[in-house]
């Protein structure tokens, strides 16, 4: 019997396949929901760090049960790349029948399916535990994820004003220059993270920080915050006492955010460890367990990347290019 | 700058690429002899179990320093795939840039790279510590690498015969018929795997057991054996005592082989430790330590299988697939 055939699939037709919708939102929620459920295999994550060029190289995967397919994906940071006038991040994704083993798909997206899926995980957080009402975003870390978080958050949640906070001012000036034509809503350069947290009711860090930004005495009643940036030991966006301070914490995974995020930290600084009543955000997916329970609460999602993401938005994108034709097959 | 494009290549072009000659061997060598030089990143292997197909997916990787790139392979097992028609095994590989972290290359090999490396690795231990004259090799379990496994010895040792055993005799009466006439040499099927194990110089054990077939009293004085068959915790070719009456055990990777390999059994048997004197492949390749002693030495080489090899093998194929103008090129 010859071996069935290998779609190639490009960024360009990726991006045709999926994008910041229900559908993607959906898929996505449904991964973590089967996550809580104890249905997905998530393996550590492989990390290859290449020192010499301040790069790091992720793998990351999980098989879903009853799920047909399942994806493995190299994720890239090189830190040097950006000298050379190419972008840091990058990446890759594999799909494998979880019938027979077989590669089936080639997911060429550099980096496009993990953007999309890391901002989905922040407007599921969002849409759990953020408060209704919202006036006032505040984003700190004007990179990529500093712009697509506030786009998926769009999906959940309606808001008048964006707060731009980062260490580079001409970052900070071009993402509100861009995001202010593309959103159309007021997106204002602000000189100091303080003011960002203590004017927002919704406030995102996006940064790969290795020093806390946000601190504890600038939180108020009935924020969420979001801190998606920390996914290795090193870093940190958030003072451990925030967590100290929050009403509720949710996580995507505990396992990896006391290894990686910033409970790992919080924990370090004696101010919660694993046996304390921290949410995954698959309870709040599966219902299994409460969002935002009062409009004066403060809320914590600390946000690492789970492989079910990969796998959930990889399953989306392979399906719909399927459907529309999508892809060159290569003989397996 | 736009990214660079992404070279597929497949399994009919890799195989013109790449296959059981002095240049793959050295290769492989160079691999080992960076990992014992402490010139390599290893980690652990990925696994994800499928317990439904009886399948699992294991993701390895190795990056060597000053190699411009290093592979990340997917390779699969599901046990029922033969009851479909179709091979067990499959695999891929993905070459990843050391420089940039993008990916370069997509190789959709089935796992035909992999049964290559791990054919080298045995006539590696072979050359190091086999005796230089042999009169038979002894093969048990007669599927894929009990064919490539001495088509790769080929390169290392001359032989006369093969007495093959598997617990198939139709399995055995195909590999008999097939490599007799491949070969040109006399392949003679015995019923016992103690036959296999008393009458021949070179015995290698290829087999998926998870109960050992090799018994420690059939062993004779200058004899070696590549155990390559257990690559996991619960697979086991050799009785524990074997490792017991070698004078000299060698393996591809201590840290591994004592997880997964058939030291780990003899480790759970009180037979031997960390603390004993186990050399690695690499250090023989390297020559920083010896292999073969005295003739009348047994000697025994355990394979688990290791990232380095993935990555020597892939870049030597894509190495020589840009030479020869092979590959699909899909923009980045």
């Amino acid at each position: 019997m010859p071996l069935p055939p290998i779609t190639v699939l490009t960024e360009s037709e990726l991006r045709t396949c999926v994008g910041l919708d229900e559908e993607s939102l959906q898929a996505v929620e449904d991964g973590f929901t089967r996550l809580a459920q104890g249905m997905a295999t998530v393996p550590p994550i492989m990390m290859i760090p290449v020192p010499e060029r301040s790069g790091e190289v992720d793998v990351k995967s999980a098989y879903v049960e009853g799920w047909e397919s399942f994806a493995v994906k190299i994720a890239s940071g090189f830190f040097d790349n950006p000298k050379q006038g190419l972008p840091s991040g990058s990446g890759m994704m594999i799909v494998v029948s979880a019938e027979t083993g077989f590669p089936q798909a080639v997911l060429l997206d550099n980096g496009y399916l993990t953007d999309i899926r890391t901002a989905l995980a922040g407007a599921i957080a969002a849409k759990y535990l953020a408060r209704n009402k919202i006036d006032s975003v505040g984003v700190v870390g004007t990179g990529t994820q500093g712009r697509y978080q506030v786009r998926a958050l769009q999906l959940v949640r309606g808001f008048n004003r964006i707060l731009a906070y980062d260490r580079e001012p001409a970052a900070a000036a071009a993402y509100a220059r861009e995001m202010t034509s593309e959103l159309g809503r007021d997106v204002t350069v602000v000189s100091d993270p303080q003011m960002v947290v203590r004017e927002s009711e919704l406030v995102i860090t996006a940064t790969p920080s290795r020093t806390p930004y946000v601190r504890a005495e600038w939180l108020h009643a009935g924020q969420h915050i979001t801190a998606m940036g920390s996914d290795s030991e090193e870093k940190q966006e958030l003072e451990p006492q925030v967590l100290g301070r929050a009403d509720r914490i949710v996580c995507d995974r505990k396992s990896q955010c006391f290894r990686l995020g910033e409970l790992h930290h919080a924990k370090d600084a004696g101010i919660l460890d694993e046996s304390h009543d921290i949410t995954e955000l698959g309870e709040l997916t599966a219902g299994s367990k409460q969002g935002r329970a009062a409009e004066g609460e403060i809320t914590v999602c600390d946000l690492t990347g789970v492989g079910v993401q990969d796998t959930a938005i990889a399953l989306l994108a392979f399906r719909k290019a399927k459907e529309k034709g999508l892809g060159l097959m290569v003989d397996g």
